[in-house]
Parts: structure tokens; C-alpha cells; sequence
């Protein structure tokens, strides 16, 4: 259950209308890397984690949580910069004050339509409220939430979020001057930071983690770099040396056309990882075994309850009473 | 700020797993009558609603972190109607339990597959979770929330709106005949409305509040029915006798191709409304200038602050301290 | 059929080109409000109406073939308001005029860029015409229509997306100073209020029309106002006394934690409603069974025939001749 | 205007429901080659074309209103198609008729929902009426729409359109046995295959209409085939011999990478056409003169009006009176 | 298997960023008529073709490979006209030299933001380089792509799309005065109009190639022009006369909804082709059955393999070695 | 440049046909996290990097040409998967093969629309060949595609790209007994794998490279965890200690609300961070002057080349010759 409290997270101010900045900072309301995403990303992979990793679910709400949050302060930022729109169009027969919020009175209305078009939306469709869109205008799509019912996955998928909205907002920061709005969005990327590093910890709590999932790869190509572009070639540990391998070195193809068609198109390539194929599945058979586990332990086949109530624990009741 | 409680606001409880309709009640997860739609549509529509109106900020917020809530239920719901495909996936190795999740065992992997393109994307993307979608795979979108920022107009998306929400759990309920999942769906849909009429009534409080917004119509259009199509034409209170007016009656055009050709493009069209273009902007502008200035009154055009700390009131403190 | 007829329903002029205006007309033209929307929305919802309903059906087409007719007005407004762009286009090896259509012949290219910039897609991809965009860019997607099969919910869609045009159009009229495009634009206004009441008598005439659809609601949960936002809180006929119920009053649950957790998730909630849920099953029974009579009278389930040849009546032919 | 006459164009039938082919024909409801597409796209290139070539101006909306009618034609058969589910959904008390409809009576729920995911959509959100939407429930887009203000690009894209949509016609026609629908299907695919020889005809009329637009090519680059693939490679007049040149023949450049490199980047490129780039050019201002010409002759840059009233001749008044 | 070459096909140069004309040069890296579209159709395309038409195969691929290449042009041409902003990005505690970059030093952040409106995402999400989107910001969608599985209307997709892509090079080099992107943009307009004839080409070698498929029409319908607009009609070989007909001639409709109710509903409508249904059908028999066995003698229905190792023929080995 | 090779990176073989997998694979082919999205993700990034991180350019160039190459392989894995469909669909007068496809010879109409309903875009639109949608029919979208010009981030997005791939593959190997296939699959799969360590060991080499960006947090609330939901609460490193920290440790606050309230919207918050602001903020300034050169003297202001003819080293010219 979600409960509103009236109070912002962070004390939200603007010193005065900004209607051009207020477009600029759609981009962390209704876009891809936004509050919204980040929110609904976390929310619902917590469906998934509830039952089996109830302190995975616990970090993901309170996460969660805090993004709506976060997308509170944005949407009430936006509202505040968009200032007296609302009111204005209101006068409808009147020479609006729209005008002076261009330029101080002196503006013709062609001037008034310029402005309009920095972000027509907000002039002829929301009335001065926020869009759920990006600064382009295109709407929210659920497609921006990765959810894939795996925590080594999941939390992956959480640190790249966390790490483009970071540098979103330390973009949107260099094109304000509104002292109160640098504070808003210096809080709203240092929590991106945080989350980050929480995310980070609770990945680092799963061993083992890598690869994600439970299928280990084929020993002869998950250590093979394939040189696909033609003249000098960069090298460095991401395709020579041990480079992040546990065991194993990189195997560097300096010609792949010519090694796919020596090799029957790599059926018969070299093997080139430390392990064989059978050692591998002996990995994949015994992990899978633990994950399904903890899984079905928590998940009932038959009937299923969410809550408790009172919830006094982490875990839910897993049976209807 | 939003504040998570463990607990479902309904207890939300399957008789057991059943991935098919798990699909179906998608549609009220990320579909576009669904409760992601109307959370984020009271949410966004209550920003402009903050300052100038904090009676209806407050009704809006109340019933948005409640369908947020229900976004919840029917999401926790969904994910235990797919049940153990979760864990399921884990077992990579093994005949997994997956067969025996479609008919006792003896299915084929074919069935499986089948069974899968139900809805393949529990099976193949998201392991066993609520994807943000509708029931047909098709992505939440921002544009499905209508916000204009005139509470005249909002408040009747939003009648609209409960009215959709409703018919889906209507016809929803008829493709279960899981007990626990009827009755989650009988709140969910009960709820609807009760909304419905929470948004009537504030509705009735606003007067005027028809038309919509401040502008009165063209005198000479308001009461006029063009018959559009041919042959036999319905007559009823939509296009005879005084309908819905307050003053005047319908005017009923048989034949509009030869009045258009007659009035120049309806541009020496007679007057069909009881009140000439003169009264009418008389009532507009009056209408725009108390709006005008409830508005105007309550948000600044200079520096703002959403929130007071601790809020005590209903209003925001308009001003940073 | 549709029968295409020349001249205008509303003699559209222009006094000159105003690329600006044109994109914001945009909104109106492929945008979540405008006339295609509407068009296609009653066109739609006729579909479901016309062997059962076909008073209802003969209203919907009026309506859905007057909106394609404002649709062309709006798209001959952009249309005239581009201008010349069209032809300049062809001026690949001159100095464009375009130059001159920004600002008198001395205007750079890069003032020509700026401008071009304010819709760029009607100079680089349309040549000149209307794009099926709302002003922003975002094509007009098939999810803007709302069309339920149930005329109880379809047209208070119906209301809302009248609403909701009308407001975008008022907007767009404090933008533009062209008497001419006034004059459209508060035509294509007022029939959205002509439309609103036509839909508001034909729900009337409907009895019952609340709830929408078959389905009451469960007894103990229809007159309950769940108090979800912390702090002072409003009161109003929204959630206090009778509100707009015909019978019964509002139940205001003060701490909405509390009482979930008390009442096991609501499953042990005390009743609120003044009817049982047995009255009101014996309700929705009684008016399912009528609704399912009057739409199996006249849709067949075997063969059907959709038109009459010629059509006298209003209604269908039911059975293939 | 538009006129909406109450017979389909063709008398659509249907020999009994058929919930999944209507599911099929969806795509050519509100899919990217179906009849709203082709609708609207010859609908919007009109507008261009109105005042300069009022020829091609009737043509294209004789065409739009044939396909709106189309569309109607396949919007009744899907609705047919659907039978009784819009009054059965009424049923919500009862044993439901749709349970008969899936298999004489004898069906379960989960045979029912079976049937029902085949498009969850027609049960749980339409009522049994069509989707704008392709036949996988994606949402119909203006971006299926091509105009490009130039009737040599738009009469191709409109010959493209035809294509497409006749082979889906074809395709169409072996998922059904029904005779009525077959016949339908027949007449629609049909007329795509007439109107592909209307709008051939038309482009044939315009002289020269290759290259499409004013600009001629850079001569250097014109003839000239890049190998861009390995191995055998297959010759033939797309690139040997003359092809469709009126001049000149192909330069088949069997090494690409190589020729690139030498070239500096194709800058040192031997010309291969028949005509140098001065030449070329000429021929570009000419044409570019020409239509301009035609354009700005019909296209007032002041004040503009789209109809006269009444409309006898094929030219708009071009001037507002 | 693709190869990277690290020069680009053309020597794409810029005299100087400018990022106004960066964003209007998105229209073709992501845009529906741009190198992404066009890379994507044919390589789309090729897969239909690989086994029973290798030469079509080789073709479409030589093509796509080109497309891509010109892709990359373009991306690389939009990224050195965003020239310093991705470094001045950096500069984030500095003034940033994204200032001077608009105009000499002395631009307020006022300027700044106002410039980056042109294009926000290049400013806060891209960081400076090119998103996959169109000039509005509408992501680029696999919607765009056109592949029907049948050569003859396949290739006539892309006729038609080459026809967009070169008109939209023509419309954009008018708003650049840069002579190293003017020689680039000519240089990707001439390589459409070269694939345009490759492609018109490869059409005319297979014959039959009209109408388009395997099915002829109903010949009571094929020659048929209805007159669906009123008023004043144009005549010409679009629908009088032979036209573009092998055989017969035009039969014009001058009043479309008399025929239709005199023939119910076009069921009794008098034959107008020159062949009867009888021998069209003779004809798609033969065709089809022709088409048929090109097909299933190259595509096996059991085991199969893509390539041979190496490849020496155009063909694929068929069968699994 | 790209250059197109005719055989495969792997040798994609399939036992016999199977439509229902086709479906699945599709997820792969345009879905969020499938090849397309991976190649063109690496693809658009390298152009950001082109200029100042050449060896960054190679390496995402090398994944991305491979990435393609694997985009070709589920392509052809897709369309043997399909099999004859699009010879049947042919047969347009015969009995069609595609019945026997279904079930030996016996399957009725009706069984063969119902294997068409598993993806009906395979039958009715694209003929038997892949589209560039997911599982689901959803259209691939530009939005899927991050790239946000920063190296730190880019990897990370790279990573999470990379996991998911992995997990869907993992996945899919589940639903297919196709020898061929699974080895196909598992090649693809392993490969993810790879690039997962090849973005890891790039991303170590840069140095710092957390926070992603320049900028450092606010000290007050980098180490701060909210506690934003009620009930029993898990600790861990990702909560308490010092987690992932270099330096400090978590401060936990147990009870977000009462925080907020009494520090003024946490203005008044005490640091929890063990450096000041002015500390971080030398940090960031040293970093984005460090970045800000390496950039600078990388991309020209004036002038700009992408490629050296013939191109040598790894460094792109950076001037017009």
C-alpha cells in the first residue's frame, strides 16, 4: 500500500518562472532515464523478489518509494518554473499576461507563440502542469523498465539506470542559474549516486554473480575477441591478458572472416576457455539446483497470499489463511 | 513523498497459478484503462492543482497513492498467477517443471511452448513477472494521461475514466473462476466506483463548470445538429426539443451539404442560441477573471516553495522562507 | 459510405502565412484531443452500436463524419498557414524565398534554420503539409481511441474527449491574432460543446446509466472514502454526507493503515452501502438480462448482413438476403 | 465535408462469427498497410496538392473517400466476425453464451480464456467490437502515413501502399472459408489493384517525373554499383549493361573498400554518367523554375481561402472574399 | 557476418559544428525515410529471398551494406556538427565554453538554454552525439520497415522508399550553406537515386510483376474509377480511356452510392475487365503454381543450413552437412 | 564502412521447421535487449568516442560489427524456422501445404488460422520472413538504444545490455529440443559473456570512474539510506557499514518522515559523507578539467575530418585536407 505524505522529500524551490528549463527537465519526469522509469523499474522487479528475496524486496520498495518521490519533487519543480501559465490562459478575452512572462510587456504575441513553441505542450495541452513525456515531448513508455526476474540481472539493469540518471542530471545542471533548482537537482543526483552503491552492495551479497543467470557458456568462444574491424587494431585487457577472467586468458582473432570459414563457421573453433564444457555444466547444474531451490520453497504451487496483517516480518505468509 | 506499507490494501490471494490469466488481467496493469494510467493521471493532474486549489489537490492525491495501491494488488496478483515459472526457469538443466505446470506432466515440450505464446514474454523476458504492458504486450505509454489543467475538464477525464476502469474488471471477472481472484477484482472494480462519484461530486462543487473551461461557444453553432449521414435519421433529446440546455432548443439541419453552400461556408449561418455572441463573452469573461484570480492568487510569479515542514494546513506556503 | 463534398463545412481562410501557429494547430490535427481522435473514436464505438442500437448508431456517424470534416478544416488551416513553403521547396537552386518568408529578404540561412526549426518536419519530410503529429512531433497512435461495446461508458468517453477539445481549442485561440483563423477555430470550439451535449442527452436517455456496464459494486466498499494523504485533510460532498449517492453516505476512513490491518485487508470491512450485496446482485442480474436481450435480438449468430440495399430504415438487415 | 451514407460500399456478409479470422483482418483495420493508412495517406497528400494541382487534388480524395468506405467495410465484417461476445459480455451473472460459442456448450472456462487469448483485447477491453490496431495489437500510427509534398514521391509511395496492401488481401484470403467474407476480401484487394493503376497513370501525366523532386545527381556517382558483399556475386541490368538509363550504362565497382580508399573517400571518383554535373544542373534549375511556377502562381502568400461556395469548378478562390 | 572498415565510403567534412543543422539531419539517421530505415528493409527483405532468389539475395545485401555505410556517414557527419559539446559537457564547474560556442563569448546561459531547446537531447541525454530518433525526437520504430516476403511488391516498397529519402536530402540541403556537408548530402541523394534504378531493374526482370502477388483481380472491379467527390471531376488516363491497362478500358462511376444501392451493394455490378473471372483465375493458378515451386525446391522443409563454408555460389548449401 | 560477408559468423542450422519458436526467437531479433538494440547501442556510441577515445572507437566498433553479424544469424535462424510458409502462401488456389505444416495433412482451416494466431504477422504480413518486432509484435524503438556520451556511463549501460541478453537467451534454450537451434543459441548466449567482460575490463581501465561523470555528490547525502517503507526492515551492506564505500559508512535513517519534517525538507540534514563539499567539488573540478582536455584536444572547433584515406592508425584526422 502507498500512503502520501504532503511534505516534498527535499524542500523544493524555484526563485522564479523558467518555462525553457521547466522543458529541459521533462527529460528526468517522463524520460527514458528518468524518476518515473527508475520508480516503476524497481517496483516492479520487487513483484518477482518478494517471496524468494524478501531483503532484495525490501531495498527495492524503499527504493522505489523514494523514486515517486523523487518524481514528486521533479513534476512540483516543473509546475513551480512553469509559474502563472495556468492562471494566464485563463484570461482568455484579456491581453494575457503571458506576454509580460515573455519579456516584460513589451512582447507581440509573436513573440508569445516563439515562446510557446520551446514547448507547445505546455502552452496548448497541459495548461501548465507537467507532460508525461521526455524534453522531446515523447510520451513514457513502459518499454523503459528492465525487469527480468533475476537479482544478477536486475541489479545490473539498476546500476546502469542509476548511472545514466546521474549524468543526466549533471547535464541539466550546467543550464540553470536558479540557485534553489541547483539544490533540488544536486539532491536528486546524489541520490542517484546512493542508490547506486546500494544496488552495488546487495549484487556483491550474491555469489556467485557472474556470469548473470545460470547458464555457464561455451568453453570454446567466451574467451575469444574477434577483431570485426579492419586496419590498426586497439589492444588492452579487454582482449588480451587475463583481463577480468578468474581463469583464462583472452584469445584474439585477428581475422574472423578467415577463421569462420576455415572452422565450418566456428563449429570446429578451438577451445579457449580454462574450463571444458562438461566442468562448466557441472557449475550451471549445481547453481541452478540452489536458485530453484530458494525459489520454490518460498513460491507456493497451490494457493498463495501476499500479506500478512499485520505484516510483523519480512517475508509474506505464502499460504491464504 | 510517498511512504511504502507492506502490507496490500486488499489481501490479494489465488487458488493457484494460472499463467493465462495472469495475461488477461495485464490489461489492468499497463493497459490504458488500467491502474498505472490512473495513478499517474490523478498524480500529474493534482501539480496544478496544488496551489490554486488545495481541496481538490487533496482528493486527487488520496486517490492516487490508492490506485497506486491497486497498481499493486494487481501486480502481486498477476505474479502469483504465474506462479512457480520463476523458478522453473532456473532449472536450465533439468526437465524442468514447467511441463508439468501445463498438464500433469505428460506435456510435451511442444505444449510448453504453446502454453508460452500465451503469453511468451512472462516466459522469455520477464521470468515470471508483471510486464509493463497491456494484455496484448503493448507497452504503458505517457500519452494515455489526460491532464489539461482546468479541474472543468480533468474531473470529467477522470469520470471517464472510472467508467473504462470499471467495464474491464466487469468483463474481466467473467474469465476466472479463482474465488480469491473475484474478489480482488470485485474491490478493485468497487472501487472505481467509488471514485467515479468522489470526482461527480467535487465536479457538482465547481459552478459554472459547462462548457468546460472559460470561452462560451459561437452563438450561432451551440444549438445546431448537422445530419451527417443519409437516409433514415433518428430524432431523440440529442437533436430535438430542448436536450440538455439550459435555454434555447436544438436546431435540427437535415440537409447540411445545401446549408453550407448556401451560408457561405456557414459564415452567414442564423443564430440558433437563446443568447447573442455579446452575453455569452460577457459570461466568459467574468468566468476567466475569477478564475484568473484564484489562481493568480495562490501562485506566485516570482519565487515559490511547494512545501511547508511540517505541513500543517492545506495550502503550500507560496513563498520560500 | 463516405462521400467526399468540396467546399468546407466552415469557409477556412487565412489572412497570411504563420508557420508558427500551424504547428501548435498541429494539436488539433493528429494530436491525443483533436479531430482525428474524435473522428475515429465515434466511428469506432459505432461499430458495436449499430445492430442493437441503432438510434445511437445514426448519432455516432453524424457526429464521427462531422469531425473528419473538421479534421479537414483544421488540416486546410495548416495547410494555408504553410504557406508558400511547398513551393519554395522547388527553388533548389535560387535563393530560396523561403528566406523572405522569414523576415523580409534579409534574413540569413541561419534564421531561415532557427525557423525551420520550429517544426522542422513540415520543411524537411512533409514538404509543406500537415504532418499526423500532435504539435510536439508524436504521430497519432490508435490508442487514443476509447471504445468499450457498452454505450453507458462510451459516451461519457465521449464527454471527456469533447471537454478536452474544447479546452485545447481555447488555448490555441490566445495564440493566434488572425481574425480569420479566430473564426475557424471558434467554430471547430463551439461544436465541441454542441457535441458534448448531444452525448450528455443520449446517456440520459439511457436508464440506468450508473454504475456503467452491469456489474454493482460490493456493498462494503462503494461508499468509502479512504483518507491515502497524511496531514490536513479536505472535506467536501466528495467524501462527507450524501454526496451524489441516491441512497446512503459517505464512510470517511480516517487512518486507511489502520483499519487494512485490522480488517485483515479489508476482507472483514464492515458494510457501508445502504443495499446488501444480494440487492445488489438481484440489480445487475435484472439489468444484465435485459441488456443481453435487446443486443442478441438484434445481432445474429449465424449468418449477417451489415446494410440494406437501399437502407430505408434504421436498422440492419440482420440476415444475408 | 464528408457525408456518411448509411450502405457499404460493397455488401458485406458473414456466413456465421468467427472470432479468430476477425483477429486477422485487424491487420487491415488499423495495420501498416490497411485501409485507415491508405485513407489518411491519400487524405493528407491532398492537401498540397488542393490549390496547385487540383487534378491530382480529386483524384486523391475520390481515393480517400473510397477507402473510408473500405475501412467501414472491414470494420462491419470484424464486428460480424465477433458475433454475440458484445451481448453475452452482458451475461455477467449467468452462464456465460460465449462458453457455447467456443464449442457447443460443452466448453470449460479454461477452453473459453483459451479462445480469448487468441485477442485478449476484442474480450477484455473492446466489448467485441475492432481495435485500431494491426492484428498484434499494435496501436495504428500517423507514421505509417507518407507525404512528402511532391506528387512524384507521393504517387510512388502511394503505388507501394497498393502493393502491400493487395498481397495482405491475398494472404487474408487463405484463412477463411467463409464465401461472404472471401467475397469482401475479394472486391477490397481488388480495388488496391485499381487504384495502383489510377495513381500510375497519374505519375505517368507528370513529365519528367525521374529522379523524383527537382535535383539531378551528382554525375559521379550515378551509374555506379558498389560490390559491398563477398564472394559470387550475380549481374545483371541492375548492374550491367544499361539498366534503366536513358543514357550511360553501370560502372560495376567490384572492390569497394579498395576504390574508397583510392579515391580519398570516392572524392577523386571517376565521373560515369552520361551528363556532367553542369548539365546536370541545368536540367535542375529548369525543372525547379517550372514548378515552382505552378506552385506559387496557385498559392497566395497573403490571404488564403480553401473553398468558394458553392464549388463549381476544380480550382479553390485562392483569395479570401 | 558483417565487417567494419574504419574509413567512411564517403569523406564526410564539416567546415564548422552547427548544431541546428544537426538536428534537422536526424531526419535521416533515425528517421522514417532515413539510412537506418532503408539499411533495415533491405537486410530484412534479403532473408525471404536468400534461398530461392540468390541474385535478388546479393542485390538487396550489396544494397543494405551500403545503407548502412551511408548510415554511419550521417552519424558521423551530425556528430562533428555537435563538434565541442560533448567536452564542454565536462567543464561542469567552469563557465562552459558552450556559451561561446553560440554566439562569440558573450551569451547569457539565457542563450544557451535557448539553443539547446533546438535540440534538448544533444544538450541532457546524448551528451553530444546522435539519438536514434527523427528531427522531431521520435524514435526511429521497426514499424518503418516493409517486408512482404514477395519480390514484386517488395521491390516496389523501395522504389518508393528511395523516392522519400532523396526528396528529404533535397529538401535538407537547402538549409545548410556548408560545402562539405552539401557534398556529402549530394553524394547520399545520388546513391538513392542509383538504388532506385538497381531496384526498378531487378522489377522489370521478373515478369509477370503486375498486379502485384499471385491473385488477379475480380474482373467486375478491377477497370472500375468510382467518383467519390462531388462537384466538378477531373478526367484523365487515371479513369477514362485505357490507361496503364494491358487490355479494356476505364468505366467511370459518376454516381458511386446510385450504383451501389441499384446493385445491392455492388454484388450485381456489371463486369467491366476484358477477361473473365474464369481466365484471371487460369492465370494465378499458373503463376502460383510457378511461384510455388521457385520456392519449395529452395527451401527445404527439413533440415537446413544458411551458408556453405566457405561460400564459393550465390547459393546456400540447403541442406544441413 | 561495412562490408557484408555471404557467410555467417555461425554456422545457423535448424532440424526442421517450427514456427511457435520462430515466435520466441523474435524477442532476440527486435526485442529491448536483442541484437538489434546491442548493435546499434555499441554502434551509436562509438561515434562520441570516435574522435577522443580511439581505442574505446575500436572496441565498440569490433562488438557492435559483431553484434550485426549476430542480428544476421537469429534472422536466418527465424526464416528456416518458418520454413515453406512463404511458398504455401503461394498456393493460393490449391489446398495449401501450410495445412499439412500443421498437422500431417489432416488439420482443418480452422487448425491452421489457430497456429496463424501464434504470430499472425509471420502469415498474413510478412509472408513467412522475420519483422523487427519482439515476441510480442512490438516494433523495435530508438528509445531501447542508450547512449549518453560519457564512457563510464555508456559501459554500464553496455554491461546491463549484456546481462540481459544472457538471461534471455538462457531462456529461450528452454523452449526448443532443436539440436541445431540450442547450439546456435548457445553460441550467441556464450558471446554475451564475452562482451559482458570485454566492457568490464574497458571500464576498469578508466580511472576514476565512480562516481559515472564529473560530478561528486553532496556530502549530506551520498552515505544516507532512507527507510521509505514501514515494518520489519532487512540490513546489509547496502544499508549499514561501509558497504561499497571508500571511505565512510551508511547512516540509516529509520524514519524518513519525521527526518524530512524537521529538516526543513532536509536542507538542514546532517553530513553524512567523510569528505566536505568543498573536497568533492575539487574532485569534480580536477576530473572535468582532466576529461574536458582529453576531449578539447581531440575534437577540433573548426574543420573536422572522420577519416584518414587510407586510414592507418587509429586516430582519425581531425582536419579537412
Amino acid at each position: 500500500m502507498f500512503h502520501h505524505v504532503k511534505e516534498l522529500q527535499f524542500n523544493a524551490r524555484v526563485s522564479k518562472p523558467d518555462p525553457k528549463f521547466a522543458r529541459l527537465l521533462l527529460e528526468q519526469f517522463g524520460g527514458g532515464n528518468g524518476e518515473l522509469k527508475a520508480a516503476m523499474q524497481y517496483f516492479v522487479q520487487a513483484f518477482s523478489a518478494r517471496q524468494p528475496y524478501p531483503k532484495l524486496y525490501d531495498m527495492l520498495m524503499d527504493i522505489a518509494a523514494e523514486e515517486f518521490s523523487h518524481l514528486e519533487i521533479v513534476g512540483a519543480t516543473i509546475t513551480m518554473l512553469l509559474g502563472p501559465i495556468n492562471g494566464e490562459l485563463k484570461q482568455a478575452f484579456e491581453d494575457s499576461g503571458l506576454k509580460e512572462m515573455v519579456s516584460g510587456g513589451s512582447a507581440s504575441r509573436d513573440a508569445l507563440v516563439h515562446q510557446a513553441l520551446m514547448n507547445p505542450q505546455f502552452f496548448v495541452l497541459s495548461g501548465g502542469g507537467p507532460t508525461v513525456t521526455d524534453c522531446n515531448g515523447n510520451p513514457w513508455s513502459g518499454s523503459f523498465v528492465n525487469a527480468n526476474g533475476d537479482p544478477t540481472v536486475d541489479l545490473r539493469s539498476d546500476i546502469a539506470a542509476e548511472s545514466r540518471a546521474k549524468i543526466v542530471y549533471e547535464y541539466l545542471l550546467q543550464f540553470t542559474d536558479d540557485q534553489y533548482v541547483q539544490e533540488s537537482l544536486r539532491f536528486l543526483m546524489t541520490r542517484e549516486i546512493s542508490h547506486f552503491q546500494m544496488f552495488s552492495a546487495h549484487l556483491d551479497q550474491i555469489q556467485p554473480n557472474f556470469p548473470p543467470g545460470i547458464l555457464q557458456g561455451d568453453a570454446r568462444f567466451t574467451h575469444t575477441y574477434f577483431n570485426m574491424s579492419n586496419g590498426a587494431s586497439a589492444r588492452g585487457p579487454w582482449n588480451q591478458g587475463q583481463g577480468p577472467w578468474a581463469k583464462g586468458e583472452w584469445t584474439y582473432v585477428e581475422d574472423p572472416i578467415g577463421a569462420v570459414r576455415e572452422s565450418n563457421g566456428l563449429t570446429n573453433f578451438q577451445q579457449t576457455a580454462p574450463m571444458s564444457n562438461q566442468e562448466m555444466d557441472e557449475v550451471g547444474k549445481k547453481l541452478g539446483k540452489q536458485r530453484y531451490q530458494e525459489i520454490s520453497k518460498a513460491v507456493p504451487k497451490s494457493t498463495n497470499q501476499w500479506s500478512a496483517y499485520p505484516q510483523t516480518g519480512l517475508e509474506s505468509p505464502r499460504k491464504a489463511s
